[in-house]
C-alpha cells in the first residue's frame, strides 16, 4: 500500500516543474521543492514567484520547502518528482549522497538520458536499483503555461504499481486537473520521447513551406510510426489514441510554442543544426531523442517497425543531409 | 474494366470542385464543368478564372468546358464527381433528366443529404438505383486553398471497385497531389462527415475559453468516437489512423479556417445558433451532421459505441442547452 499521505519533493525549477508544483499545492500542506540556484530560491521566497517561469503562479511560502540541497529534499520525501532536462539530469543525480532506494521516483522528463541513452524510468532502474514497481512518469498533452492559466488539462500517471499512480493521481487533481491512470510507464514515456522527434520533423516541414494538408498526413503517419515503435519496444494491450499518446503528440506538433517544432522550423528554413541550437540558446529535448531512437529503431530489423519520419529527422540533425531533399523523399513514403 | 480514357465531368463551382478541376487539369486535355450561374461561366471564359473562389488559379478556356447544361455535362461524362453543398444537391439531381445509370459516381461531397437523411453515396445509390460498384467518394485531408497554391496534399479515393478508384486517382495525381486507394467508401465518407461535428465541438470548446491542451484531449477522444461510430455503421478491416480519417480529423479540426470550427467558436462565445447561422450567411455542413449522426447513434444502443461529443454538439445546437455546462459535463466523460 502507498502511504496515504506521503510528502511530495519537486527536482526542477523549470517551467513544468513549477507547474506541477502548483498542481500539488493545491491539495497537499507543503511542498519540498529542489530549486539549484539560491537566487532563485531567494526571489521566490521574497516575491513569492518563479523568476523565470510561469511568472504569474503565486507560492504561499509557507507551502513551498526550498532548498539547494538535493539530498535535503529527498531526504524529506516520499515521491520524487524528477523535472529537470533530460541533459542535465546526471549532474544532479550525481549530487545525490543520500540513499534513494526506498523512494517513489517519478519522472516528468521528456528525454532520453544522454549518458546511458534510455529512458529515464530505465536510467533510474539500472543505475540506481529501484525496482520498476517503484518508477513511474507524468505525462501530457499538457502545456505548463496552460496549467499556470488554470485552463482544463489531463494528465496521464502512469506507474506499474497502480497504486502509486492513483496516489500521485489524487494529489495533482484538481478543478482544471484530471488525471488519467496507467500501468504503460515504457510506452508513455517513450511517446513523451518521441513525440518531440515528429515536433521537430512538422517544424521542418514548415520551414520548408509545407501547408496543413501535408502536416495532418505527417502528423497521422507519425501516430502509425510511434505505435509501431512502442510496439517493439514493449508489446501490450494499448490504444495508441488514449490521450498520452495522441493527445502528447498533438499538443506538441500542433503548437508554434513546442521549442522541438521551433527548432525544426529554423533548420527547415536553412539554419545549420549549431547556428539554430546557438540561436535559441538551448538544446531541444528532441535532438537528442533523435539520435536515440534512431539507434534504437536500427536494431528492429524488419519492415513492421519501419521509422521513415525519425530516419529523415536524423538524416537531417546528425548526417547534415538537405532538409528538403530528405522531405521529397519523406513525403513518397507517407500515406 | 474502367475506361482508360474516360471523360470527367465536374458539378459545382465552390472551392473544393475548382481545386478539383484544377488537378484534372494537370492531366487530361478537357474537363466538362457545370456551373450553375451563366455569369460566373461568363467571367471563367473571358477572365480565366472562377470569380468566387480560387480566384488565383488559372483555368485554359479551351480545357475547360463549361456549361450551366447539367444534363449536357452528365451526357459528356464517364465519370462524374458531384461537389455541390450537401444541402443543395438534392435541387441539383431534380434537374436531371438524362439517364445516369451508366455512369460513375464520386462524390466529394462533405456531408449528408438532408431529405434523405442518408450519406451522398447512399442517396444515389436508393434513389437513383446505382450499384455501389460505380459509387466512390474523395475525401482529405485537403484544404482547396492549398491545392490552389499547389502545396502538397494527399487524397484518399475509395470504390468497392478498386479499378475505379485507381483510375481516377492516376487522373488526379501530380506533381502536389499523392492519391491513396481504398475500398471503404462507407467509413471514408462517415470520416468526412464527422469530421465536421468534430471541429464544430473544437470551436465551441476555443470560444468558451479551453486551451490547447484540451484541444488534444478533445481531438484525441473524438478519434476514438470516430472509430466506434464507423465500425457501427460498417465493420472492415481498417487503419482509422489512416490520413482519410485521422488526417481529415485534424485539418479541419485545427484549421482556424474551417467554416464548422469558426461556426463552433461563435456558439462558445454566446451566439444563438440562428443568430451565428445569419452571421455566416451560410450553414457549416457539420449543423446537419450532427442531426443525422445524433439520430444514427440513438440506433446503436449500446456502451461500446458511445458518441459524448456528438451528444453534447447536439444538445448545444439543437436543444438549445447552455454550452459552458454541457462541455463541462462532456470534459468528465473524456479521458
Amino acid at each position: 500500500m502507498t502511504n496515504p499521505n506521503p510528502n511530495f519533493g519537486v527536482i526542477g525549477s523549470g517551467s513544468w516543474a513549477t507547474a506541477i508544483v502548483k498542481m500539488l499545492c493545491e491539495n497537499v500542506p507543503e511542498v519540498n521543492w529542489y530549486v539549484r540556484k539560491p537566487e532563485v530560491i531567494a526571489h521566490i521566497e521574497k516575491e513569492h514567484h518563479n523568476p523565470n517561469y510561469l511568472s504569474a503562479v503565486e507560492f504561499d511560502p509557507k507551502q513551498v520547502r526550498l532548498s539547494s540541497d538535493i539530498n535535503k529534499v529527498i531526504q524529506e520525501s516520499d515521491f520524487l518528482i524528477f523535472v529537470v532536462p533530460s541533459a542535465f539530469l546526471k549532474k544532479e543525480l550525481d549530487k545525490i549522497t543520500v540513499d534513494i532506494s526506498d523512494k517513489i521516483i517519478f519522472s516528468a522528463i521528456k528525454g532520453i538520458v544522454p549518458e546511458s541513452q534510455q529512458l529515464v524510468g530505465e536510467h533510474f532502474h539500472t543505475e540506481y536499483n529501484i525496482p520498476f514497481e517503484r518508477i513511474g512518469v507524468i505525462t501530457g498533452p499538457c502545456h505548463a503555461e496552460e496549467v499556470a492559466l488554470e485552463r482544463l488539462s489531463y494528465l496521464t500517471i502512469a506507474c506499474a504499481n497502480e497504486d502509486h499512480a492513483t496516489t500521485l493521481a489524487q494529489f495533482l487533481s484538481s478543478d482544471y486537473i484530471k488525471c488519467n491512470v496507467s500501468e504503460d510507464v515504457i510506452g508513455t514515456e517513450y511517446a513523451a520521447v518521441l513525440k518531440n522527434i515528429y515536433a521537430i520533423a512538422a517544424g521542418i516541414a514548415h520551414g520548408l513551406g509545407y501547408g496543413d494538408n501535408f502536416q495532418s498526413v505527417l502528423m497521422s503517419n507519425a501516430i502509425r510510426e510511434m505505435k509501431r515503435f512502442i510496439k517493439k519496444r514493449y508489446k501490450m494491450k494499448r490504444n495508441i489514441n488514449d490521450s498520452a499518446y495522441l493527445g502528447d503528440l498533438l499538443v506538441t506538433g500542433y503548437s508554434v510554442f513546442s521549442r522541438n517544432r521551433y527548432f525544426g522550423n529554423m533548420i527547415g528554413k536553412g539554419y545549420t543544426v549549431k547556428s539554430a541550437q546557438m540561436e535559441m540558446s538551448m538544446v531541444a529535448e528532441g535532438y537528442y531523442a533523435t539520435n536515440s531512437a534512431y539507434e534504437i529503431s536500427k536494431t528492429f530489423g524488419n519492415k513492421k517497425a519501419r521509422t521513415p519520419i525519425i530516419n529523415a529527422v536524423y538524416k537531417v540533425l546528425y548526417e547534415g543531409k538537405n532538409p528538403k531533399k530528405i522531405f521529397e523523399k519523406l513525403a513518397d513514403k507517407l500515406n
